[in-house]
């Protein structure tokens, strides 16, 4: 009789962050690809291109024109989802048409002058001015706003059809759907154990092993037990803390290690300008009543990144059918995508 | 001062069926689209196609010939993510690594022989035998296992790449996360106000008009209060019943031509082959021991249609960054929505 291997029977993971599952049928990775190819992205090499609205100097379609910056440089969103000036609206609390108000401020982070140099293909110093700005960012939006989302969409088969190194950040007098269940989730194991749930996850990860794609001194990449993107790291710092602006300079220079490292592998995985949606959870800093709150240690900061590719530059897996309906299913598992992020060199491909 | 209204301003509502919220953003319908444009699909003619995996008489990779089928036709999935033969494994109950077995059935469902007729611009009788089809495959399917899911991946923009119409069934013996969210919800809901969600809802519906896309004897789609993707919609039974095969034959020629309604509504929106996920939730068949149960009554039948094209046969909304890490965002309003689904013809644009 054969026994249960999970590199090769079905079965299920739980995400202890969320409480939600995933299908894992890692059979599945054996068939024949006839889905659909991504045009694969050409690499952009250029430095300023007259045509981009997040370069520098450039006017945007508002007609408001950027400055001549360096580094890196934030604007509100021309075309912010969430804003400061919304009218009241009560709270409706109807048990089929509930309604909530919703306010906030959306920023956009361009994360160096040059057109085509992303994350990997920054400087260390550079990088480490990105974790700055998104630390700068969070203290004065967590000032006014409950929820801080720092998050970047990157490559057009994330919905971003601008190369230019850029990432977002909205925030919001609510706590969102998943910041709700992290939130929850954290607090609760908290409660149990005493430690926080991420804590005891690097400690677990270090000694498993299998998992992790990138270490450095303060931080570690991994591919969660529970992922369910293929390639998806859950970023973790090795020590206590909470939101952003707690980090140390030594910290946020490994930070900015880490950060090329990562991305560099997934760049070198399929050789091309790796696409993906990646975003930072810290703790909340208003409670329910608005109330300004110091942050819970049961929070644990970290980033998520969520990459699409499957199988190849121009191959992607995608939440259809079943995931929407039903549960994510993934096909190789979280080991097995660990090691293949793992066994590729740290340098990018690109550089010399 | 400006007052507030749900078709200018920011706000939240919450989906009853799942407790989740989604940011509406109607504003944002405003801004000129910079992002990506999908390549149009285009509109498939042909009868049959020797290169169809799916079509009568073809040789599938695997081998396996298809029969020269007329109708609908249905084999196991070639490439199962679900199957039954999956060794014994221990549900591992661990706080950071809980992994539990996962068993099903996979098929495939072809709804005709002919390459490029989708459900609208099949014959009644056709989709009748469509839903006939559903209707026996979930009653085999659900004597031995906990929950049956029907779906359909259609469109490139769904990850699926064959025009041939089909759609799929994945049954497995969990209750996968959003079933046993919306089996919460609706039994919370049923022991609150005596009388099933979906059912209240449909007399809600009714009463305001905004939201109907379809109306016939026996069925009502609606884009609901809560939609996340654009032009999502619900198809709701205006009667109570439980599960697919519980519909009497009177009810079934009506749910055809509400199905062919909906999807020729969706086609002429943009004049292309609308791509969408749809799928049917029906009540599950086991309790947690596995043991066979009567559908409870809090449970109401419907089939969720969650297509992605925002603003035309070419450009979709993508559920990335600030939806995969906070909370879905929605550009223009349910209502909106609704609105011009409405005013399109209900004959398919392709029919003479
Ligand atoms: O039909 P396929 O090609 O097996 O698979 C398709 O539908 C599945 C179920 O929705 C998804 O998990 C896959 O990502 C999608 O490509
Ligand atoms: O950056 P944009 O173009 O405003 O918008 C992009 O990111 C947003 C936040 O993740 C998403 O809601 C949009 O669907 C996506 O197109």
């Amino acid at each position: 009789m054969t026994h249960f291997s999970p590199t090769e029977h079905s079965h299920r993971r739980r995400n202890p962050l969320t409480g939600e599952w995933v299908l894992v049928s890692p059979h599945r990775a054996l068939r024949p690809w006839q889905g659909q190819q991504e045009a694969p992205q050409p690499v952009a090499t250029i430095a300023h291109d007259a045509s981009c609205y997040l370069c520098a100097g450039n006017t945007r379609v508002t007609g408001a024109a950027n400055p001549d910056y360096q580094g890196t440089y934030v604007f509100d969103n021309d075309f912010a989802a969430l804003m400061g000036s919304v009218p009241e609206v009560a709270t409706q609390n109807d048990a089929l048409f509930a309604l909530a108000p919703a306010r906030g401020t959306s920023r956009v982070v361009c994360y160096s002058p040059h057109h085509s140099h992303t994350l990997p293909q920054l400087s260390p110093a550079a990088v480490r001015q990105v974790v700055d700005t998104w630390a700068e960012q969070t203290t004065e939006l967590g000032r006014l706003w409950r929820w801080v989302q720092v998050f970047e969409n990157k490559g057009a088969a994330m919905g971003c059809s601008n190369p230019h190194p850029h990432g977002q950040i909205w925030a919001c007098d609510f706590l969102p759907n998943e910041a709700q269940q992290e939130d929850q989730r954290q607090h609760d194991y908290y409660l149990a154990h005493g430690r926080p749930l991420l804590l005891d996850l690097v400690d677990a990860e270090l000694r498993a092993g299998q998992r992790i794609v990138v270490q450095t001194e303060h931080w570690l990449a991994i591919v969660p037990y529970w992922a369910t993107w293929p390639f998806e790291t859950l970023l973790l710092p090795r020590f206590a803390v909470q939101r952003m602006e707690q980090l140390t300079p030594a910290q946020r220079d490994d930070l900015a290690l880490a950060l090329r490292e990562l991305t560099a592998r997934y760049d070198n995985l399929f050789q091309c300008s790796f696409p993906y949606s990646m975003g930072w959870h810290g703790a909340p800093y208003h409670d329910e009543a608005r109330a300004q709150v110091k942050a819970a240690p049961s929070w644990q900061l970290h980033a998520h990144f969520y990459p699409p590719l499957l199988r190849s530059a121009s191959v992607r897996k995608f939440m259809v059918g079943f995931e929407l309906l039903a549960e994510a299913q993934r096909d190789l598992t979280p080991e097995q995508a660990a090691e293949r992020l793992r066994a590729l060199p740290a340098r990018h491909y690109l550089e010399d």
